[in-house]
């Protein structure tokens, strides 16, 4: 979904703060991988194992480290980190998502909500008392605002988000569609033949800079607030339970599953459809591979994983029933050492 | 979120059923942890292993068990179960997520539509023909309750939820924002080339005092109802499919996955990530651990337990390609048992 | 649900392309599992293990094979593939999950937006500008279709769909509550300190009879489109992320996470809570077991798995900790064969 929008080379470079190697006159219309671009298009080289392809792609022109000048046979714009270079460029030929025109006459906005300047809400949206809108948020069609919820300036909420009520986000946060922000943690104490509800006192707290992918959940804290930091950035279909506190910048992909009051460090990585248990701290800077379950706190940077590797599942089968006999295995191993031990 | 609001200590030992011990006068104004409470909070003891934070905590008072009075320096309330007084004290100190205020004038209710006494349906909710709504009723910003959808008394659903056709609730249920009850269960006949859709005739028939979280979806039946016992407790992001029976007082937590034609016992605990494959039981009492794959029926309470424990990466995977040799490995130790026995 | 609706034998016979073997004016008011039919009710026999039943089934008629027609008690439809037959029945005796009645007064619904025949508009539903909605499409209650859209004839929105801007389905495209259909792919450049988003400039492509599950997400491309093939079915709480291609039949289970330009063949089966990491290819075909994290591209045809099989905890937990000794079992074991070969 490029909208109709054309930039010079020379207008590029300064806009990305790349430096110019070629004819700054030449009109980019849009972005493409190297292997597809077309005439018109600007490409990029970051993983240096498609190098190759500078010499035969079609693009007008590409973004480059210094080093791969010689080999490109396109236009140029010199970047030391091409890949940053290309994201700010996607924002110039990126459409808007929703267009911002202003409250909505069908939006059911409570008298005592405050709103910011230039504040767009669209149709059917419902924004709850108190609830207090920075300058410049759009709230997609049918979110709800709860009661005393605070937005930042620049937040954008996709439609059909739920925020609860307290719920508070910093500036730029943006959350997609479907997610909800703020439900009831899942607190209860069993009396012996059922569940009392523990309700949940806390609410949830959200950084600056914050983006929040489709259909994810993070829950309200039951005494004190469940806290995302600045620069965090979540996938779809991700589940944050009450108390956790997940640190700066920290990367989490879709399908994640964090259990209640864990702590996670700064610029980490949770992998797809990775966990963590409940009660649990993991470090700065620790990656967590794909669909792997922490269990225990990690107190190193570095990767860590659960799990098998695929296989056939005739195969897997047979090893897979081996498992259940592995302690057995390491004993009887233990047995034959000692016995050979001693002759 | 708590709102302003004050008990004294002799009104809460009364409310929460516990004995007094000091000062009945002592104004309480809200709930903390023992170590972070401050004067004017109510703290408990539950967890043994913090009895030590009875001594220092500023905590005006504390929900404990009779045998810790001696070692508690704050006014205390005793109960035979803390966890579960406090459980009640919570309610006494939480704000209501949204105000009942009868039906807002952009809900769509159809006028075949049977409304309670109190009914309280948000702005932009949608109640389609037929459906029956309970005394006390509360519906949020968004719901949509489908066509002859039942809902007992005091249910409430939080925004963004939709009930399907047909989906009848007990009393006292509660369902947060963005689940989805009663779509298609996952049915088709493959013909060769194809998939032919089975059409879900079933519906979904939900107890009294179950609480769903967010963004769950429990499926209709194909050709009988899906159902959910009385007092089941069911996370965010939990997937139920068509036929299932869950049985009463079962637990479910977050991100939990059920395949069709399963039967699951009451007083169960599914861990967060866990999940079970299609048309198998499992008893009464069973937990399973987090992120583990039930591939068989279970017939025994107890925990059981799939998968394996954390390691950096680069040690888990020396050890996962072993994996790949386990069968011949338990061959290979069994040769060498032989001959060592021969000899 | 079903509604009151009533076919004969003879009718169903000619309906179904079944051969009709007993009385042709029997009523069948309803459908039932050969156990639990009653008079007036048509079942099926499609597994041979219940073959039994057939016996003492109460049912007044039953679906079946040729060859089952002696062991058959009641009045019999004779079909080749007898689920199949089945499945066409449901849609008879189906109830329509919402009410086609047009465009409500309560939804918002764009000047620019362009609406087939006969299409249908449910309460609350958003249609943004220059969306276009082919011949009797059905929109559900709140649902929200971004600008541009694009939708085939009969295609049917649940309630409380999103379908971001710029999303194209093909025809007969069925998609169920709180689904996000187009949402931003999770791409991000990391710049040393923060994560500068990649906007996602490719949309979503859905073909033809694709049915989609409720709480599903389906990311938009980084610079090309999201494709999900002709024929395909996607269970709930389904995560695709962007750049993904599905190929034509293949079947996606409840809960799988597919990790970003990841390529899936044609008749291929995704069970429950599978997933795949990013960039890889499998083929035509592939089914992978529930819980399998696929890390690596399958070239081949066949069934896949990872994981291990459940056990009592404590008895999984020896295991599991022997697991971390893998290689180092592997290796002691390689070096008494190599001191017992010497002998």
């Amino acid at each position: 979904m490029t909208h109709k929008t054309s930039h010079t080379l020379a207008q590029l470079a300064e806009l990305l703060g790349a430096k110019l190697v070629g004819d700054g006159q030449c009109e980019i219309t849009g972005l493409a991988p190297l292997k597809t671009a077309q005439s018109g298009q600007l490409s990029f080289l970051s993983n240096p194992s498609y190098a190759d392809q500078l010499k035969t792609t079609q693009a007008s022109a590409v973004i480059i480290e210094e080093k791969f000048l010689e080999s490109c046979s396109a236009n140029a714009l010199v970047a030391a980190m091409p890949y940053v270079a290309f994201a700010k460029a996607t924002q110039l030929f990126a459409e808007p998502a929703m267009d911002a025109q202003g409250v909505h006459s069908s939006a059911a906005v409570d008298s005592t909500a405050k709103l910011g300047k230039n504040v767009s809400i669209a149709a059917n949206a419902v924004v709850d008392a108190d609830a207090v809108l920075g300058d410049d948020v759009i709230i997609g069609a049918g979110c709800y605002i709860g009661r005393g919820a605070q937005l930042g300036a620049d937040c954008q909420l996709h439609s059909n988000v739920t925020l609860y009520h307290g719920v508070r986000l910093g500036e730029r946060v943006e959350i997609h569609s479907s997610s909800v922000i703020g439900a009831d943690g899942f607190g209860f104490a069993f009396d012996g033949s059922k569940s009392v509800k523990i309700h949940q006192l806390g609410a949830v707290l959200i950084g600056d800079d914050v983006e929040i992918g489709a259909g994810t959940t993070i829950d309200r804290g039951a005494l004190e607030d469940t806290e995302i930091g600045n620069g965090v950035k979540i996938d779809n279909q991700v589940q944050i339970a009450h108390n956790c506190k997940v640190g700066e910048h920290t990367i989490i992909c879709g399908c994640v599953a964090i259990a209640g009051s864990v702590t996670i460090g700064s610029y980490c990585i949770m992998g797809g459809a990775s966990g963590a248990v409940g009660h649990i701290q993991i470090a700065d800077k620790v990656q967590v591979s794909a669909m792997t379950l922490v269990s225990q706190s990690i107190t190193e940077p570095g990767m860590y994983s659960t799990g098998t590797i695929q296989a056939k599942t005739a195969e897997w089968k047979r090893n897979a029933i081996r498992f259940q006999q592995l302690d057995s295995i390491a004993k009887r191993l233990k047995e034959i050492e000692n016995s050979t031990d001693k002759k």
